[in-house]
């Protein structure tokens, strides 16, 4: 059997970008940074899509969608998100070309210079602000609760599929409340729902917490975060959420009359989450055989393999095939009937394997006498034969056990890589030796954070919510500390 | 009751921008040519999408994403096509931002100057096809039938909310086949699934047609078109499918060896719809008291308005109208029940009728004493007084009912107003008395074409699938004609 990929364990790097490649999930495109998203990588977002609009749904929220480019002055009118933001941008010059008066194909029109440029959306606060000043007036106007499915651009030197790219899809939530108690409110409320996602539909496990004011959204009050650790020890940041305070709406000068007929500035919100999650996805639990997806997300969730040596034992293998695959489709299991003649069955199963498609079933001529299927979970590997009788709940149960497991052996990945370190040069071993989380103490400085960062490439994660209060010294600088930070090397 | 709109009869044009407003559907930004899709008009976006993602899987196409940015030179590549797109186009010159030297905010960055410029997608082909080319070696590559979702600009002069803005949204299909034959059923395929979409979903009666050499998409050689009726008699092209031959995989030299071994260039297809489509459907159905939208697409299609006095009989309505709001949602109808005390029913009445909600129930203490609820239809706005535990199936086969209505109203409209035009005279008077669909006979030759566009505005929409043979003379130029074609003004 072919081999698809680099070793896992040999360099972590070239086997997740084999596995992108081979899984056939994306790769770069002609122009620098940008990435084209494959089908069946195209797939696992819009699975991801899907659930969480229904979670925003659920919980008030609407979808909206507002222009791609935004004014180079909006830009300047929020401090520190221009600072943040309005640096490595594409930006927009001109609107026309023309044909080479040498005829050297087409140049761009230098008449056609826009008085001020358009820079491409890096994320939409001043583009929306801009619009929520008309419309909101009166406390009745609030709030509003929008959510955007969108590109972005970011202009981005070194770029890796899904990871870090210069165009990336997300989604941005933008929220307005007429009190700071519920901006607050919708910031938790929403980084909860992505702790929920995470956990329940990507089995990825994930730290909550507060971003230190280095690692902040430029223009947040604060930024909520979930934190999910990868399998080479590093951290990947899978989703925040901005408390803005009124922040944008002084930028934008959007002020409403409350209930007692004052006029306030508005309390705000934002939220994103990005095609990066489908990188985190891979990289939490996939193997050296290929992708490990979870059920839940699965493109295609179990795939039938006809073993078969006459085409008469084909045909009916086919026909149970076929019945088994309808029982499955009829209980919401997505199934595959794969009987392409071309591909061996030992080829198809590694293919599958590559896939990650979570269960798959083979049927030979010996099952079609004893009336059994022979059941393979992608997780564990693990075989078994059943009565073919049972084969729809059998599989229902399965899908459901390997959610659990994939999200169980992540934990407990993550529990083992997970250390309380007091003394500098344990921070540094651990570090360079086997990465993973460091709970440590911290002075609560951005000088010190920055040293170490410098010194080491660790950042602060977050400050976990539910850390506990703890007297302590900074690992860096000795200094008295409250409580434990999360501290690693991230994506 | 506020009048919200202008007039139909009087305005049509300030009609329709009242209602896009009024309505909440969009809003010009505060970048020129680019709107803000509001959350009500967005949800409409979103139901069309949903529908035609489901027409388009359920014809074996899958989603996929290829980048916003296309290099400049990749439109050379095709000749027809830079004529017909590079044009009019969002230029990207610069790759970052930087803070004025006096102090003036931020200023484009010179020295991050592209070596090539990057042009925002006005269409996808170019991109898709230089991927194509290196996914397609053999015809077991082939067919490739994928459909990207996304936004494109094209720098537009004079810009109408939906109809006709810088920026929209639409989903494109690029499908690689190993024949012509194969290719040109795609294309046919397709425009039948707008075809059906149009009159299935939208209400929106169409006719299929050819379009004229003139008419067609740039780097196409045959463009299918589906043609609808607005109600001030002009025409709106809804989604075209086109037969790209072997146009963009010479350009962009994509070759596959066939069956036989020989090498041959692949056959392409391409086909849009847009967000141009909402702005079909408010053209097509409103009226003076607002949207008339179909049951199938609207965002809510039932909504109840409590009609009380005290406190006491409030209550005792809401108790009714939540048991018949999770009747009507347990069937699959999605309701509101609107008991916010601010607005008058009267006001409510007005305000649904504006957002075209296709039925309203009403419940006073009247209906509570009888056991009987009022129901009113959008289309017709007539009112009856039913027994209420008819509810659900009563609300069931009137939204099928205002679905077939709202379909015959406009296809009556449009019998109504499709000419068959013998003499130059009728034609211009048509075109200026009362507009429609004009059918004629053309001599078949595009300077024809131009001198009646030049001189009448109006255009060949297409060359009509079911046009009969019929011999007859040109209506412009006398010279003989095989068959009539559609003329009309368009948006």
């Amino acid at each position: 059997m072919a081999k698809f990929l680099t070793n896992r364990e040999e360099n972590y790097a070239q086997w997740y970008n084999d596995l992108v490649i081979k899984a056939d999930l994306a790769e770069n495109s002609a122009v620098r940074g940008c990435m084209v998203i494959k089908p069946y990588g195209y797939a696992i977002w819009e699975n991801i899509q899907a659930e969480l609009n229904k979670m925003f749904k659920a919980t008030g929220h609407v979808n909206a969608y507002f222009p791609l480019f935004i004014p180079k002055s909006f830009f300047s009118r929020e401090a520190a998100h221009v600072e943040g933001f309005a640096k490595e941008c594409a930006v927009v010059t001109h609107y026309r070309l023309k044909n080479d008066e040498n005829g050297k194909g087409i140049v761009v029109d230098p008449t056609a210079k826009l008085e001020e440029e358009l820079i491409i959306r890096p994320t939409s606060e001043t583009i929306i602000w801009n619009s929520y000043k008309n419309w909101i007036q009166s406390y009745r106007d609030l709030p509003i609760l929008i959510n955007q499915w969108a590109n972005v651009v970011r202009w981005e030197m070194r770029t890796r599929l899904f990871l870090r790219t210069s165009e990336f899809l997300w989604q941005e939530g933008h929220t307005a409340h007429a009190t700071r108690e519920e901006a607050v409110e919708e910031t938790e409320k929403m980084v909860n729902v992505y702790a929920d996602f995470a956990e329940n539909y990507m089995a990825l496990p994930v730290i909550k917490g507060y971003k230190s004011e280095n690692e902040r959204f430029a223009g947040a009050i604060d930024t909520y975060t979930i934190e999910a650790l990868m399998q080479d020890g590093k951290a990947l940041q899978a989703g925040t959420s901005h408390f803005l305070g009124q922040n944008f709406a002084k930028a934008f000068d959007v002020q409403f009359t409350d209930k007692t007929g004052k006029l306030e500035y508005v309390w705000a919100t934002s939220w994103g989450l990005s095609t990066r999650m489908v990188g985190a996805l891979i990289m939490a639990h996939s193997d050296n055989l290929g992708l490990v997806l979870p059920p839940r997300l699965a493109p295609l969730q179990s795939v039938i393999i006809p073993i078969y040596k006459t085409s008469e034992q084909l045909e009916k293998i086919s026909e149970k095939a076929n019945q088994i695959k309808a029982g499955l489709e009829n209980a919401g299991i997505s199934c595959k009937y794969d009987d392409k003649e071309n591909n061996k069955p030992g080829w198809k199963f590694a293919h599958y394997e590559l896939k990650g498609v979570p269960v798959r079933l083979a049927i030979g001529p010996r099952d079609l006498e004893n009336g059994t299927v022979e059941i393979a979970r992608r997780d564990t590997l693990e075989k078994e034969t059943i009565p073919v009788q049972n084969v729809t709940t059998h599989v229902q149960g399965l899908l459901e056990e390997i959610q659990v497991n994939i999200y169980n052996k992540a934990l407990k990945f993550r529990s083992e890589n997970t250390f309380n370190v007091d003394k500098w040069s344990d921070f540094l071993e651990i570090l360079d030796n086997q990465g993973g989380f460091i709970m440590a103490h911290w002075d609560g400085t951005a000088e010190t954070e920055e040293k170490i960062k410098n010194e080491t490439k660790a950042t602060i994660r977050c400050i976990p919510f539910d850390s506990q209060e703890e007297e302590g010294a900074c690992i860096y600088s000795g200094k008295p500390s409250k409580r434990r930070v999360l501290f690693a090397r991230s994506y």
